[in-house]
């Protein structure tokens, strides 16, 4: 990753629409940290696989986890490259011309190789650096892995260093002979929106910081 | 697809907590029709890639259209196997434990080949449709595409015949022994929102009732 504009590499180098590329590293960051789910694309030697899952990045590397004994897991682990993308959806833009009309959009796609966690201190630490994402402060609150969890439990990562973001936003581009088309122009914006929280029908413990606060948002 | 509960294929056998998978056909249509995007893992022989293009359903068949000389367009239809994936999370489940946290999702994943629409008058019939999903009715109001842009667009098909959707839903799930464990428990539910329309600065058109709608949401 780089503030350079230059693409890391040819795979990451985007083709279509150049112009909505970024390969700065706090560009690529700044998606991945506004994610919870990822999905990696990997081949089996037969098939392409698909799949969605939880992630978390700790400085310049993607971090997933997965039961030791998961397809998933087995298949990051071979060890084989892979493709990683996020994507928010930001909205959708209605142009007078049907083909102008685009969306919005923030995405990454990363490349490259899993490796595994095996250092025990390691692996509390990054497990704390993910229950703080998804709720900041619950990492000191929730009963904690015990040994026999963590050992089932296997943390993997990818460098942010072979990244490349592309980006769209801001309104309608249609083309001069269509700008007096009787068409409504513009952008349908849309947000991922925090719902009011659900609390557990047994739950005894008073409402805390971050669940006050995701219900405000 | 079908209704028994039975996998399609090995492919789409779900392997990682099964009890969540439905392979229904109005499950998969369901998670299918919530989405404006899908991400495509495809292996070109050297590099496997995972790249979200928009996608629309019409019937038995995912839809995705791209630029005729893209890379996309042309790795799709060469013709190779993919996966298609679609995930909409909607909670951060905090169980007492940190080991049972969780999220609540719906996600399909699709394999199979994409076939080219090559029919004149069906690939204007599929882009009204798509144009209709983005906002019901404006498929008779935006300036429809010519000829030189429909020829430059390839429009793409692959059949949800060997689809697998995977749900998970409610609330949280701890451990008998963790009941007891004073943390907060309770699902933390999120959506996708709407957000106001933002019209273009040189829009004359009164405002039509997918935008009127599209702000009431």
């Amino acid at each position: 990753m780089n503030e350079t504009g230059v693409p890391p590499s040819p795979r990451t180098r985007v083709r279509r629409i150049a112009e909505n590329a970024d390969y700065a590293s706090s560009t690529v960051q700044n998606i991945v940290d506004a994610a919870y789910l990822c999905q990696i694309a990997f081949h089996d030697g037969e098939n392409t696989h698909c799949i969605p899952t939880a992630c978390w990045r700790d400085g310049e590397y993607l971090y997933v986890h997965g039961s030791n004994g998961g397809r998933l897991t087995r298949q990051l682990l071979s060890p084989r490259d892979v493709c990683v993308n996020i994507t928010h959806l930001d909205g959708l833009v209605l142009a007078r011309s049907a083909f102008n009309h685009s969306m919005n959009y923030r995405s990454v796609v990363i490349y490259g190789r899993f490796e595994l966690v095996s250092d025990e201190a390691e692996k509390r630490r990054l497990m704390d650096v993910f229950m703080h994402k998804i709720a900041p402060g619950r990492e000191h609150e929730a009963r904690p892995g015990n040994a026999k969890e963590f050992a089932a439990t296997s943390i993997m990562r990818i460098p942010l260093a072979e990244a490349a973001a592309k980006v769209r936003s801001g309104g309608v581009q249609d083309d001069e002979d269509d700008m007096a088309w009787p068409a409504w122009a513009g952008v349908l914006p849309m947000t991922v929106q925090a719902l009011p929280p659900e609390v557990d029908a047994q739950n005894a413990v008073p409402t805390p910081a971050y669940v006050h606060e995701w219900g405000a948002q």
